[in-house]
């Protein structure tokens, strides 16, 4: 079964969760249409399995590879990116001003969302060049805007995030990248970031990359940190790019999964001619590369659901054709297919729930980006709260899913030449990179749930109470607001000791109150509504009280982990 | 830091889990004596540690390779499986009778868990061995046990299990290898294979594979089935391997790891010319095959158990190095090592929660192997209602542990250099082979709740509750049990929904109340007694609650399953 755009469910989505009409009832989002939206749901859907999906494999099996040149794609990689810019898919949610459709970014997420579907490793590229976009609109200059912003919106060229070094990966502030002044306004680039996704490649005419470096004095930490942009080749003075900016990929690792996507070790300034503009104020790179970040991490979750949508399509096909051993209890004795089997269908509809709790979630944080950005401060706080359970919960869901789609396949799933191992091994890199799922963890007990001394929290509690029906969600999201209040009230070991169930907790709740919502809609008898009512009945009556489960954890001391010594764990 | 067999823990389970004493007071297994014990765990570590996990990586990277003579290990594999010959690893558990030293399945199984866990792929040829001599040992001819077991018990010779074929995976019933009788008593084999694990390779002098096989004129099913002894090589007058028995190998699996493991594709009798014998009567093959079976079903839940201990290792090395972040709420701004972060000190104490409960789960099915063998009727049926449960739940155990083994690394994690991805790569198929975990679930509400009319399990039930203190623990007991008098008056439909659910229950409660049992033997101030404790109260403070969130799950009826018509999934 080749892989198809889920459409329907991303219709659905953006009505009831993201309220698309809400956005299109404004000035600045008026281009989004139903007409629109639907035009642009269906046309990268077709552009995605035509172009995109059928590589999937192949960026895997021969992927991107290093030479003392550069990193050179498949070539077929490069006719369907050059087919991704010509179809104006990057241009989707870039304001019209700097040359885009100015649509909403819940819109842009719907088109990575059918990318990444078709080909995660693929589509971290334009992502990548998103939190490019996100850095220039938010802290560039005019100058630099108009000369970098239309070429990153139709992706003529890619943008890439600089950020880790050996020393320094959660702890960006560790990091040691030099900026000198240069006199002209400009200034010398020196420096080696590692794990830089798409820091080179040949498909794109230039790569800008965002560079976190320190400048002369700068006080030592995250405060000290500046952000550079320093393209692959400068510009001409009419804006064309021209002389090799001494940025050199020295390797690119290799990885597990995600073997389209080149991560790259780049080397800045080893001939002492790497030049690069400052973005924003001198001292002030954290909070614009936070900028990018923060989208950047609702884009990770999002390939949280772009696996788990490809993951499932790829087990239902099988599922579907696969005959093995007549139905126990059945009459019958003739072999069926094993998508009649109980627990094969309930690994299924498992993954159907999972996916579509994981599109529910990300979906509507993106949501909160462009109402945060239309100046509602609510949202703005809601989407502070929502991001590191996008990101990590997201993240979690795609490796669940990838995980029971290799088990419907049985033996065929661990055989690579199937495609569902891919899925399983391009997934694990999710819950790492863009903050690992424990950091989302520690933001949300630490800086989200202090924000607006708890409101901005305490909101998200109320509007879920405010809809929620199912007795467990019920029951759930009084355990989230009572662990919440409690966790509030600990030192750092006890509250980080909670954190990653608690972070759980509360996505399950955000699920849950989103699925029900969504069951409410789901009328009707076409095989969409069918599925989506077995989807939220099945994520409500269990995924909702597994989640229960974890109430023990999210209230568990950090005693039981410092009762051993760190040496004795190597006894 | 280098692999270090778990002895402590080793002889700590065989203690107070497996009663070992018990055993060591039979005459059959008298020479089980805590001496012996702690000279075959010491010694078979110090091999591991010395000539086998070194060669971890190269099994990964280089693996087994096929050509059109045969599949060929690496030249260092060769050496060291000669080690392995030479040391009489193989000959621990094999009575004394055949060859063996006539020791308890359980050091064997201990013997197993270490060499695993230095490289489990690498372990899995001894594994499989394991499973031809069990099988020749219960329904080989005296001729055959003869000829046959002194050099398979070495390791001189090898064995395999030839079950699969592609339209017959999880239903062995559908297969149509044919055996022809020869009129000397002999049988011509004729048929292809496939998931072969070592079914060949150049590390020992023969292969015997056992291979199930339908007589001319057999039943339809598996009541058609009978067994055959195939070797590679037919054996000379004086026993030794001679003519090439026409078992060719067609073609090894490209799989997502275990690579240092052929998965081959066997075809027998290509040209009329490979020649078996018949192991125990006609049509009796199922019975045979599963005497094998069952034996290695605990052998992949040891598997999970080896993966966890590997990968456990590795994440505790890396955690003690690593150095990254001040502490939060710490006054000290200096960058710790990584293992004094809440987050990851809950990462690493859950995986040796896991691992110790998923060894305590297997080596106490173990000793039920031994107990049952010395004609203990209680323990031959606590035996078949715990083998599901260290199958299926040791295998999710390994591959919850490798998982967290990569997130613990971070970055370093999804790069293949680092060894942690490999672990997570080679666990995915123990979930699968030896009957899916599925498969297991439904036995376990199948067959194993119906064993002598539900007293099997209620004598399971029973033996928790009589030990059990904690009161999580108790709880999940008592939801347990309720859940099993349920299941056994539903219909297949419903039985099966809630199988994989109610299996992970029941098996949380084993591990607690084993684990408890361990806590209060774990005194004293060593690092080992101190890990234990921590372990355990992690297990019963944290996981067991979680188990008990699964109860809606495994009361949940199939209805919502098959409210979705087949065909909907696709949509």
């Amino acid at each position: 079964m080749s892989f198809t755009a889920a459409v329907a469910d991303q219709r659905f989505v953006l009505e009831h969760v993201v309220k698309i009409d809400e956005l299109a009832a404004t000035e600045r989002f008026a281009a989004a249409s139903p007409d629109v939206v639907d035009a642009v749901l269906e046309g990268v859907g077709q552009f995605a399995s035509g172009e995109w999906a059928p590589l999937n494999r192949e960026g895997d099996t021969v992927g991107a590879k290093w030479s003392p040149d550069g990193v050179h794609m498949p070539a077929s990689f490069i006719k369907a990116y050059k087919e991704y810019v010509a179809g104006g898919w990057g241009t989707i949610g870039v304001p019209e001003d700097f040359g885009g459709q100015g649509l909403p970014f819940a819109i842009q997420t719907a088109v990575l969302d059918t990318l990444g579907s078709a080909n995660m490793g693929f589509a971290l590229c334009p992502t990548l060049t998103v939190g490019a976009i996100e850095a220039l609109i938010h802290h560039g200059s005019p100058e630099q805007q108009a000369l970098y912003l239309p070429h990153l919106a139709t992706g003529e060229w890619t943008g890439t995030m600089n950020l880790t070094e050996p020393q320094a990966g959660s702890d960006v502030g560790a990091l040691r990248a030099t900026a000198k002044p240069l006199g002209d306004g400009k200034w010398s680039i020196k420096g080696t970031k590692i794990y830089i996704s798409f820091g080179d490649h040949d498909m794109a005419d230039n790569i800008v990359h965002l560079v976190l470096a320190r400048t002369p004095d700068a006080p030592a930490g995250t405060r000290g940190i500046s952000l550079f942009l320093v393209p692959k080749f400068r510009l001409d003075d009419d804006g064309t790019p021209g002389a090799f900016n001494d940025v050199r990929v020295v390797s690119i690792e290799h990885k597990m999964g995600l073997h389209a996507s080149p991560t790259c070790v780049l080397s800045f300034g080893d001939n002492d001619d790497c030049v690069g503009e400052l973005i924003g104020a001198e001292h002030a790179g954290m909070r614009a590369m936070f900028t990018m970040m923060n989208n950047a991490r609702l884009n990770v979750g999002l390939q949280g659901v772009q696996i788990a949508e490809g993951a499932t399509q790829k087990a239902v096909g099988y599922a579907l054709e696969r005959v093995q051993s007549a139905r126990a209890g059945s009459a019958v004795k003739d072999a069926v297919r094993i998508v009649d089997h109980p627990d094969v269908r309930r690994m299924l509809l498992r993954m159907k729930a999972q996916t579509q709790a994981a599109r529910a979630l990300v979906y509507y944080a993106a949501g909160q980006v462009d109402r945060a950005g239309l100046g509602d401060g609510a949202a703005k706080n809601r989407l502070e709260v929502v991001t590191p359970l996008a990101k990590a919960h997201g993240t979690d869901i795609g490796n669940e899913v990838a995980s029971l789609g290799i088990q419907v396949h049985g033996g065929m799933g661990y055989v690579e030449e199937t495609g569902a191992a891919q899925y399983f091994r391009d997934a694990r890199i999710t819950p790492i990179y863009e903050g690992t799922n424990g950091i989302q963890a520690a933001d949300l007990v630490g800086r989200k749930l202090a924000l607006d001394n708890g409101g901005a929290f305490a909101a998200l509690v109320a509007d879920m109470r405010a809809e929620a029906e199912h007795p467990e969600l019920v029951a759930l999201i009084d355990a989230v607001e009572a662990i919440a209040r409690r966790l509030a009230t600990l030192d750092a070991d006890d509250k980080l000791a909670a954190s990653y169930p608690f972070l759980t907790m509360t996505s399950v709740a955000v699920c849950g109150w989103l699925m029900e919502r969504e069951g409410r809609h789901a009328t009707g008898d076409e095989a969409f509504a069918i599925v989506k009512r077995a989807a939220v009945r099945f994520y409500l009556d269990q995924i909702v009280p597994e989640a229960l489960g974890l109430k023990a954890a999210a209230t568990a001391s950090a005693d039981v982990l410092y009762a051993v010594p760190a040496e004795a764990f190597a006894a």
